[in-house]
Formats: C-alpha cells, structure tokens, sequence
C-alpha cells in the first residue's frame, strides 16, 4: 500500500506548492456531495486508499491526516499507511479544530465544488482558498472514465404524476416566494421531477446531473448528452433542455439579476459564489424538491406496497432456508446474504440492492455498518446472533429491513431476549403512535428507546431515515432522531423505525421496518392526526422474544401485525414455493 | 371605559404627531422584559385598559389595534372599547403581519427598552424608529410610583453558595470565552447571583434592576439606592457596587473597546445599540446566569423538598376539606381559592403565592389560564370537575401544583374518568422516564400525550416549565413541550409536568407536579442517565382514574407514590391536625 499510495501525496504536494499552497482538503464528496460516489470521483480513494463512504483528508506539504468516524475506525486503519497519514476520529478530532492548532496560518485550499455553503463555514477562522481546478486531478492519470449509463424513464404507472405537472407545480412555489430559478444539484432530485432514472452510481438508480427549473417550469438539464437517448428526450418534452455539464457555469451568468433559488445545507458553495458574482441575487431556501418527494402520492404508496409484498416473499423464503441451514453451521456471512439477494431476483422488477447488505454473526452485528468481506467473513455458527439489514430497488418502490435471528438450535439465553425485547418494545412504541399534525421526528425519536433506557441502555444511531420511491433509500428531509431537523411529518412519508442494541465483541440487535405516513381518522373535529402503516411484511424472530416484558398493548400488537402478514403472504408464497416456507410461516406468526 | 381611555389615545396621538410619528407600538412588557409587570410600567393598561398577562397594541393617527393571546379573548373584549380599538389574536393576525398591510409605509416608533434584539427582527421589513423618551410617559399623568421595597438577603442556609463564588465561577465563564463582561437585565439573574431578594413585584421575590458583571467577578447593581439598606451593601460585599438606575447608560459607554455578553433574545435592544455605539464588541450569548441558576445545588434540592412539604401539608388539608364542602354546594372558586391560601399560611417560611390561582369549576376548568373574578366567580357544584392550580413562595423553595377533583357526591362519568386518565397516563409516563445526559424536554414531550393522541385528543399548552428556587416559577432555560429550546436536562433542574385536556363550555383536567433532575444509577458504565425526583407529595383523586386505563407499571407507579407520601406526610399532618385529614389522607392514598 505504501508505494502505491506514496506518489500520489508527493505529485498532489508539488502542485500545491506551485499554486503557492500549504495544503488541501480533500473530501469524500463529489460535486453532488450525496451518499455515494463513482469511482471517478473518488478523490480520497485515490489520494490514500481508503475507501468508508464518509471522510476528509487535510494534506498539508510535510504531512497529512485523514478523518472518518467510529464505523471506519478499523478500516482506516487498514487501509492507510500509517507512515504517510495520522488516522484520526472525525468527531473526537474535528478537521476545522486540527486544522486551527497543527496548521496555524497556513493557506488552505479546497475545492468549492465539494463543500457546501454551511459546509464551508464550520472552517471559519481559517485561511481557506479556493482553488479553480481540483489539484488531485491534475495527478490522477489512471483516473476512470466518470460513469454514463443511458437515462431512462420512470413511467407514469410508477411515479403517478407527470414530470409536467410536477415542473408546474415547482414552478408555482418559485413564482409564490419571488424566486426566478432554482438549482438543482442532487441526482434524486433529477430523477424525482424529470422522471427519470439512470446507473451512474451503485444502489440508487440515479443519473448524475445538475438542472436549472425556471418559475415558468421549463428546465434544463447538465449531463452528458450522450447519457439522454432521442427517446428519452421526447419523454422530457419541449420545455426540457439537455445541454452539456460544461454548459451549467454560463447558464449561470445568464441569471444575472434573477432571484436564485440554492441550498446552503446541500449544494456546492461554487454555485453561490458564481451566481452571486455573476450577479444573481440568492434565495437561501431548501431543495425545492426535497419535500414534494417525501410525500409519496398514491401510485407510489401502491407501489411501495408491492414492492414490499415481493421483498417479504423474498425474505420468508430467506427465513425458511435460514432456519434449516443456520444450525448446520455450514454458512457464512457472505453465502447467507448471496442467498437473499438470489431469493430478491426471482421477484419481478427488482434491479438492484438497495445498499451493500450489512449481515453480521455474533460479534460483527454490533458493528454498526459492517460489511463482510473476503477478509471479514465469518462462519454463522450455531447458537449465536445474527443480523441480516439489506433492501432492494424495484421498479415500483425502494425497501429496507432489518432482521436479528437466533440460529439455534438450542433456545436463545435469557438477556439475549430481555435485549431483543427491550428493542423490540421501542420499535412497538413507535409503530403504533398515532400524533397530531406538526410533529417532527426529532419528538418521535424516545418512543422507541425508552424501553432501552428503563435499563440504562441504548444505540448510538438515528431511529429512522426517509426512503424513496425506487429511489435513494436515505432520502430527507425528514427522519427520526434527536437531532434530525424539525420537519413535521406529513401524509405519503416513508421512514424506517429501527432501533437497536449493541454489544461490543458479543452481538448486535437491530429491528427495522419501513412505515408509510398515513391520516388517522378521528371523525369530524379540528386537530388532524396522522400515524403510520407498516409497509414491511415479515415476521420478528419469536425465539428472541420474551413475552413477559411486552405490555398487553404491544403484544396484541405483534400478534396482530404477524396474523395480517401472514395472510397477505400465504397465497403469495403457495405460488411460488410448493409447501414448506407457508408451514414454517405459520408457525413464525404464531401468537406469542 | 370609553372616556375613560379616550384620553389617552388622543394625547398620545397628539405627542406623535409631534415628533413626526405615525405610530407607536406599546407592548406589555417592561425593560425588563419579563413575566410580572409593575402597575407603573405598565403602560399598555394605561393606554388600553387591557390588564392581561401578554398582548402589544399598535397605535395608528387614526386607529388602534390590540393584540393578545387566546388566553385573554375575552377579557380583552371586556376591557377594551371597540369604538377605539381592533381587538386581534396575535396569533392569527401576527402585528407584525397586520402592519405590513394595514400601515404599509408608515413610519412606526417604538421604545427600544422594551423589546429584545430577537424580537424586534420579526418586525424588518417595516419603518420601525426607536424612540428616545417613551411618548406614553409624556401624557402618564398620574402614573404611579416605581415599587421600592428594600432588598433582603437570601441567606446561605437557603442559597447553599456564596454570591462571591457565584460571580467567581460566572468570571471564568467569560474569561474562557473571551467576554470582558456580561450585562444582566432579569431581576432573577440578580436575585440568583447576588443572593438577594426583593418586593418589587407580585408573586416573584425580586428586585427590579439591572447588573453589569465584569470578569474579575466585581460587578455593579444598578437600582434605586434607597431599596438597599447599609446591612445589605454589607451583605453584597466589596467586590459589588450599587449605583442608580442613571449611572447604567454612562456606565456602558465606559465598557468601549470591550467584549460585552449579551443575550438578544430576552434582553433590551437599547443595550446592544448603546454598546455598540459606544465602541463596545457585543458577544451575543445567553444571560450567563441562567443555566447555572437552573441547576440548583445541594442546599436548594433539600430546601425544594422542604418546601414541598409543607405545601404538601397545605393541599392534603384543602383537600380534606374540599372533600366535605364540595358535595355541600356552598362554596366558590374564589372562597376555595383563599381556602388554600389560608392553609398555606400556617406553614413557616411561607411568603406568598408564586402565581395568581387558577381555581376553575365545571366549564370554567376548561380556560386554561383562568382566573375568577368577582364578575365571573361561581358556585363549586356538587357532581363536577373542579380544577385548582396554584403554588407557594418558601424561603426554601418555590411550588406549583395543580389537582383536578371531583366534587361528588355521586361517582364520576365514565367519560370523564377516561380523559383523567389519559391525562394520567401521560403524567405517570413523563414521571417514570430514564433517559441519557444530553436529551432536551423536546424530545420528551411525546411521553405525556400519546395515551391522548390514541384517542385523538390533545392539549394546547407545554408540558412542563422550569421553576426557580425561591424565584420565579417560570424559569428558563429548559422546557418541556415540543417547542421547547434544545437545552439538554441537567441534574438540579426543576421542572413541571402538567397535561392536561380541556373540553370547552364542560370541563378542564390538569395534573401537575414538579420534579428535580437527579442522576440514574446503573452502575459502571460509560453512558450517563437521569432521572426525576417528584417533589409534590399529594394524592392524585382516585375518585376520577379508571384503573383498567392504566399499564401495570402505571398502576404500580402510582401506588407506590401514594404510599410514599402518605408515609411522609402521615407525621406531619399528626403534628398540625387532630385526626381528620390523616384519615382521608390514608384513603385517598389506598392501591386503586
């Protein structure tokens, strides 16, 4: 690794030090700062090798550190050269604080395509210069070609609103704050009001790309043309422009004296440097995309319900197999997850994961974002946890779950299942709230950990996260947590509510379900309250639960979830499987 | 009420006019901004007549508006002349909004010592001029005097810390964060770190002034001299200056070329401008006092738990005696009011309430801040809901309690006992939480409505306050409602928790006790959690809880808080009492 990695620090520092800088940050991100990357634009990969989905390097001329959080603590340190690189925690060791103390006055650059405003301004107080072309790029001479999978798109039967009607839409809530344009930089944000799709990235069925939506709904988008076919450019319609990525930064100065629309949380901090020097006036508001998304409309709830019919098809046959093969031991971390994505393909209109599945035995489940790898994985051994969260994308909608099964074959002990059951209490808590309009997920969050706290535990991670339409499966703007933003939920959201519990070198806990906001109906009065539909249709191990510790409510509610599984599942299954998955499903819904 | 304040308004134009004004605006609050007004600060009630708690009138050349709270609809209508004023709830019609469209253009005058740098914000957009002499002054003929009762000592039995250690821990506060001084504006932030008290006002023991608090932890108290006796000046100590009311504005200019901490959310505008204009650098932070204040030491807890006591002793015999008079018919909401009073009277130390009390029966219990007057007082009826909401001032701490009974003597609806219950069961599951060091009551509200949610049912009010120890009963700077500022909780905290549910033109149930913050012990671990001590020590009315509404752990709750208070108080009632109430006593307190 130390020779590879080598020449790229000593070529990045020689360009540094003609362009009259004393180091350069060098983050995860791309220009669309989203969750994943391409490989062309993996910056950091290149620079030090490592490859956590989440990091910052500061590289200044005589050393370097790079920065991840607590789930990479391990890889970091397996992939960087301690010669070259101090590893160092993200939260414990802040850039901006290292930066203040180890590198006092020096002139930083950045590249203010990969930072945005707010992003920008955690640095106050240092000398930051921005630089007008990424140094990295200058020495990355094998870099890969970016990606440019054809766009395609998301038809009618499966967004449910016409790309026109949502650009009208938009277009008034531009018109409405005195906004001439809005841009666009997140990929989910294309593929939600264009409706389109692509396969830029892994797991998120994206075409990287900017837009510009104007306050009379038409638009243009900023990709390689090559990705948009004839085809695909009749479906945009007339009021759509395909113009090349080199074609945003004058499209920009023609909105001198325009009111522009641009997100300081998320977008590039290059974009509100042009737009104002070029003479734009900026209105500092989120995506206008970001909520109309979130509020998935009826075809979308359909869809969602199928494509949760056909993930939990797919994992109680998983269940079914596991069951039989988990006592014999003779499985691994890897085969178990190979043989749920196997089970996933055989359901139609799935495309792809809908991230890199997390399954985890015994000690690797407490690792929060563990992945196995050649190197990591691991027999699942009898009598021992195991934590399977993974997700799919169909054509019709996005899922993600979370399972924690006993392998057996002797019975699980008994704080396994106090454990379990603490969890699985919070995530009961949580399912069944109904609350009025207005409230946001950050007042939601200690439902489902209050069972967890009564016995002085809990887990370091937020209870739930948006989820798109055959989208991304982290979406904002809403989620549950303390400190998720107050955004109020509203009807048509799709979150998770997967609590968990984590014991470090012994086991790892996590329940999750995908939950629709739905309206609650209180017949004719005032106040409007909302509560959730359980979209995931699987059942909860009944080996890790202790019946004991649930309230008659959440028992009677677990009951009742595993009754109406099972008889939505039951046909589903007989036409696929000839016999023996229905049988065993029966007795995974049995009333406990 | 018409010629009356006629008056007023007409001199008031007048003056305006003169000073080129085509407005004013004339808010409740003094330059103190804070929950109790003096009857010679007061100006809105001079100008309007209105005497409620909360409102701003906008006074035009040719028209007046008046805004308040729902709270206070009626009472503004009552006291207001419709031929002179509009009467708006400032909620649905912001001021702020009303002007924009109502006085587009105009050029508004306001006095800068009774708004905050926070609160003016909300009026940009509008020609707002700060005024130098408040024009209400100039036609205040016969305005009465500024209070000027003597300031005493809190003394150390009761305080638990020295003022000097006090001002020596704040003067580390600002020199670690680079402030040369921190101005005080909240007579309790005096009272708290000066360790005196006053009688200035009703219901909180302060003294109206201002301080400026250097960071050698000498500071000067600006207040009308002859309110501090030699002994007191003594008291204060070398370090601590009194100088008048006038001596603050000169005094500020000499803080040029200063780091001078001031909060713009509850402190006068008129400070930052006049520093500012000075040469002074503003450091805008919160009032440096308030969150020590809030963490009450050692000495304060035991004096909380003392005083709790004694009010405890208070209610128990009001309630013993309310459980007789109420089926009799005889008494009122004001005669059972003075009935407590009366009662808490006889305890030592007791030295006034710390709020007005709110005693509502039947349809009146469903005004959330009602308060009986001679014109609105009714009867108690037998067979009602009755509400009682009140609290005392002890030199060793401050209460607030409120109790919902039924009057009898035939048993309650069931309608009725299910809301109670509800109300209870959101209660019982605030009361019984444990959580983890950094959660804020935002994130905690939930727990004391969702037994209310379930049944579409809610309350329009927070779910808990701050309470000061032998200060004000509203205290910042943590809450409990969904709104509440994120300010985690933090051991020696007080706080209220008080649902409730309120069904218009019938009835109001509240259930009220104040409880402390306290560490959880869970033994050796990393993470830490809290918990809370309740403080109130009085039966819940068994007579409206319908314990097949309860969880068991409720259930059990609540059995053991009635057995443990009537186990404290059974003593002390043997020493006050001959027999009666600890019989009741021992009743109400029986297993439900």
């Amino acid at each position: 690794m130390t020779s590879e990695h080598n020449a790229p620090l000593a070529n990045l520092r020689a360009v540094l030090k003609r362009q009259g800088l004393e180091g350069f940050l060098v983050p995860k991100s791309d220009e669309h700062l989203g969750e994943f990357v391409p490989k062309s634009a993996d910056r950091l990969a290149f620079c030090s090798g490592f490859t956590g989905s989440a990091g910052l390097a500061v590289i200044l001329l005589d050393r370097a550190a790079i920065f991840s959080d607590g789930r990479y603590t391990l890889q970091l340190e397996a992939e960087t050269d301690p010669a070259l690189w101090e590893r160092l925690h993200i939260t414990e060791t802040p850039p901006e604080a290292w930066l203040k103390t180890e590198a006092a006055g020096k002139k930083i650059g950045y590249d203010p395509w990969l930072i945005s405003a707010d992003g920008l301004q955690k640095f106050d107080g240092i000398d930051l210069v921005p630089v007008e072309r990424n140094p990295v790029d200058e020495i990355w001479t094998d870099r890969p070609a970016p990606p440019l999978a054809q766009v395609f798109a998301h038809e009618l039967d499966y967004a449910g609103e016409e790309a026109a009607i949502k650009r009208e839409r938009l277009a008034k809530t531009l018109r409405e704050a005195g906004q001439d344009a809005a841009i666009l930089t997140d990929p989910a944000s294309l593929a939600w009001l264009f409706n389109l799709r692509g396969a830029d990235v892994e797991f998120t069925p994206v075409a990287l790309g900017f837009a510009i939506l104007n306050d009379d709904s038409s638009a243009t988008i900023f990709m390689a043309p090559e990705k948009v076919s004839g085809a695909m450019r009749e479906f945009l319609g007339n009021h759509v422009t395909v113009a090349a990525r080199a074609e945003l930064a004058p499209a920009l100065s023609r909105l001198a004296g325009k009111t522009v629309r641009y997100d300081p949380a998320s977008m590039p901090v290059w974009l509100k440097t042009s737009l104002t020097a070029a003479g734009a006036k900026i209105a500092e508001a989120a995506d206008p995309v970001s909520l109309p998304r979130a509020q998935k409309n009826a075809t979308e709830q359909s869809g969602a319900r199928i494509a949760h019919s056909r993930d939990a098809v797919a994992m109680v046959r998983f269940l079914a197999w596991f069951s039989k093969a988990a006592p014999l031991g003779a499985e691994t971390e890897i085969s178990a997850a190979e043989k749920l994505l196997e089970f996933r393909r055989l359901g139609s209109n799935f495309r792809e994961e809908s991230f890199p599945a997390i399954s985890g035995a015994g000690e690797h489940g407490a690792i929060i974002h563990y992945r196995a790898t050649a190197e990591s994985n691991r027999a699942i051994n009898p009598n021992e946890v195991y934590l399977i969260d993974s997700g799919g994308q169909y054509l019709e909608g996005t899922t993600d779950i979370t399972r924690t099964i006993w392998t057996g074959p002797d019975p699980a002990p008994a704080e396994v299942k106090r454990h379990v059951t603490a969890v699985l209490a919070g995530y009961i808590a949580l399912a069944r709230i109904v609350f009025p309009e207005g409230i946001a997920g950050s007042h939601l969050d200690v439902l489902a950990r209050q069972a967890l706290w009564q016995d002085g535990l809990d887990y370091d991670h937020g209870t739930g996260h948006g989820v798109g339409s055959y989208l991304s499966v982290h979406e904002g703007p809403a989620g549950i947590s303390r400190a998720a933003k107050p955004v109020p939920l509203k009807p048509g959201m799709i979150l998770s509510n997967e609590p968990g519990f984590y014991l470090p070198g012994a086991y790892g806990i996590r329940l999750e379900n995908l939950q629709l906001v739905q309206p609650a109906d209180f017949g004719e009065q005032k106040r409007k309250f909302l509560r959730f539909e359980t979209l995931t249709q699987v059942p909860f191990d009944r080996a890790l639960i202790d019946p004991l510790l649930l309230t008659p409510d959440a028992s009677n509610w677990l009951n009742a979830y595993h009754a109406a599984l099972r008889q939505k599942l039951e046909p589903l299954l007989h036409s696929v499987d000839v016999a023996e998955t229905p049988i065993r499903l029966s007795g995974a819904t049995a009333p406990i």
